[in-house]
């Protein structure tokens, strides 16, 4: 079902200095998957997250943030798909510790430079000893190039893998930005949810890759919605393993660190439109562009209002150039002093709303004509200032409702 | 499709004294179908409104609140269906100007004394020469036992009419209250979207009916949602004749006040029951009970989360309990200090998250059983205080997307 969407080649999924992945089936849901990935960095690499803001942020989310607390260092990454290890309670963090202590053995670091992810089903309890059986053979299989074989593991009810690759001169030296990501959305937490791990062999001081993954994650993965239900176990890795040393970002807003930003952002933008695109049921990639805001914030509610209106969705499935129904969103968008009245919106090059009301020129035709694409853009602006911004989404097709109606059946 | 609702009784829609109603086939949008109706309040009656905080309030709604602003008396009430009016600016400004004209000349009153309503599609302007026509017959069928043809010429998908009515003692006097409404929700707005009407013939102070009205839609059509998309056009009028004049309310929080209340707040209640009841698709009716808030905002949020949620409306439409889900909407409710360790849920009489993960004593069994039945209620205890809301919904089939996508083919 994904929109122009198919799996990368792995050829295209470069390898990071400093980064090797493994994989192993572990029996977790399914038998005879793999559902187990292992990223191990080499000594010196720097790490920061962005997660959830769920309140019932899961348990292996709650440890990441801890070992990121007591850590400077990261040595490996450990993902197991089909159990969320959320709503888990106590026993819940002392699996997801406990999966840590197995690899930290396993490779001779300490616990704290391991950072724990599970996606899949909710408040059922993970079974933490089909992973430590497992681990020692997906540490045999650890290599460099396994980039779209880990994209594969960590795949629940993705259609398709999803992952994306690129080069960048930073302080005149190449690196590599590669990234792999999980979700259709965040539209089906209990097989929960969206994880994302992008590296890169350029060398960040940590504060600085702190600051970095905030401003990437705002920029992409923040900006992909289904249906505005957050899942308990989002997450977003960004890794830094300085494995090409005169690659260096030592401040915000440099040279290089403005390079190597638009970079990780073209990788992190990437993947989340590949979320967008394979959404749950979605037969239409739709991006919503609003300008004329006053501020970031207020564009964002006026484009989430329009991507997560059940009804604005409906009527992209059914290409049906239903105006009443994007109007309607961008009214209930919470702005309290909007001047309709000055409202444009635009379907792909065809004006729907002029000041507030139909265009004079519009005919449902054109309408009609725009809405039959798999990709389309609403552009709306509302005419009170300058700032602006972009959110992709998909439609909502008889699917959406089969694959979450009939998930566990 | 509607869950255990069925079409009122004409003959349990009690007249109410200072009220009659007549109707017409204006052939608005559809040709012989009655689409036009006329309440005309005797003098002396007084009226409040509460309407649509959406952005784009159409012309009707603009028109309604300077009327009420603009005269302390009301004279009638005119409602169309098939047309919304709205998003047409200046013309669609005039057009309801004209019809409120028409009518006043009719009926020997003034126009600000007539409040216009309208439902239907978004974005089209009014053949308000149509209504023109048809007001003289419609004029001709006024009557006060007409309550159950008036909820037909409002509906537009609604599946069946919606109405209720009861006697109270206000003062030692007995009155009625009747009402009646249209919608499927707040999940249709190019039919758009709520309407109701109730009216009594106790005799009630103007500055206290606003208070009434705006305490009666906090706890009854402001407690209903379908998919949060809040529509256009959405209006609530609460009527005094004042034509049992020993009937009186005079201070809020009075004895009278009290008894006056509680009765139109049954009547308020049950019709936004029947709309979750009659949402578009609906197969169960879900009641969302919220307790231990810090604050009844805080509550509503929570309760709204859940009843909004895609995920969980279509667990609920494949009667599958799926816990996870329930778990993620209050965990998504934005309390940021929410302490999930104390939050605990039942579905019906199965506790299934206790201390905030799965209860102990749960089985699948018994969720699965409470989620067979068309009549669910989730109970959530957030234990963080004494604040209690409730919300009314329905679940998300198949049929919401098939009625929304094919609408307008």
């Amino acid at each position: 079902m994904a929109v122009n969407l198919s799996a990368p080649d792995p050829a295209s999924l470069l390898a990071v200095p400093g980064v090797e992945l493994g994989f192993a089936a572990a029996g977790i849901r399914k038998a005879n998957r793999r559902d187990l990935m292992l990223m191990r960095l080499a000594p010196g690499a720097v790490v920061a997250g962005v997660f959830t803001q769920n309140s019932f942020a899961a348990a292996p989310v709650q440890i990441c943030r801890a070992h990121l607390a007591a850590s400077a260092t990261c040595r490996a990454l450990v993902v197991n798909a089909g159990n969320a290890n959320c709503g888990t309670g106590e026993a819940g963090l002392r699996n997801a510790r406990r999966t840590c202590d197995a690899v930290a053995r396993l490779l001779d670091c300490a616990p704290a430079e391991v950072l724990p992810f599970s996606t899949g089903v909710i408040l059922e309890h993970l079974p933490v000893e089909r992973i430590e059986q497992a681990l020692p053979a997906c540490i045999g299989t650890l290599g460099p190039d396994r980039w779209g074989d880990a994209a594969e593991a960590i795949m629940t009810t993705d259609t398709v893998s999803k992952g994306a690759s690129c080069r960048v001169s930073v302080g005149g030296r190449e690196v590599t930005v590669t990234g792999i990501a999980k979700g259709v959305g965040m539209l089906q937490p209990d097989m929960a949810t969206m994880l994302a791990f992008v590296a890169t062999d350029a060398d960040v001081a940590p504060a600085i890759l702190g600051h970095l993954a905030k401003e990437v994650a705002d920029g992409s993965f923040n900006r992909v919605t289904v249906d505005g239900d957050t899942s308990t176990n989002d997450s977003f890795v960004l890794i830094a393993t300085g494995q090409t040393p005169g690659a260096s970002v030592s401040a915000i807003d440099s040279e290089a660190y403005v390079a190597l930003r638009d970079a990780v952002l073209r990788v992190a933008v990437s993947l989340a439109q590949s979320i967008a695109r394979d959404g749950e049921g979605a037969t239409k990639f739709i991006t919503v562009e609003v300008q004329g805001a006053r501020e970031e914030g207020e564009a964002l509610r006026v484009a989430r209002s329009i991507a997560n209106s059940p009804l604005v969705k409906t009527a992209f499935f059914a290409s049906d150039p239903n105006l009443g129904r994007l109007l309607m969103a961008v009214g209930n968008a919470g702005i309290a002093d909007l001047d309709v009245g000055r409202v444009n919106l635009w379907l792909g090059d065809v004006q729907v709303i002029e000041q507030g009301g139909r265009a004079a020129a519009y005919g449902e035709e054109d309408g009609a004509r725009v809405m039959r694409a798999d990709e389309i853009t609403v552009h709306v602006h509302l005419g009170r200032g300058v700032a602006a911004t972009t959110v992709w989404t998909c439609d909502f097709s008889y699917d959406y409702v089969k694959i979450n109606a009939e998930y566990r059946t």
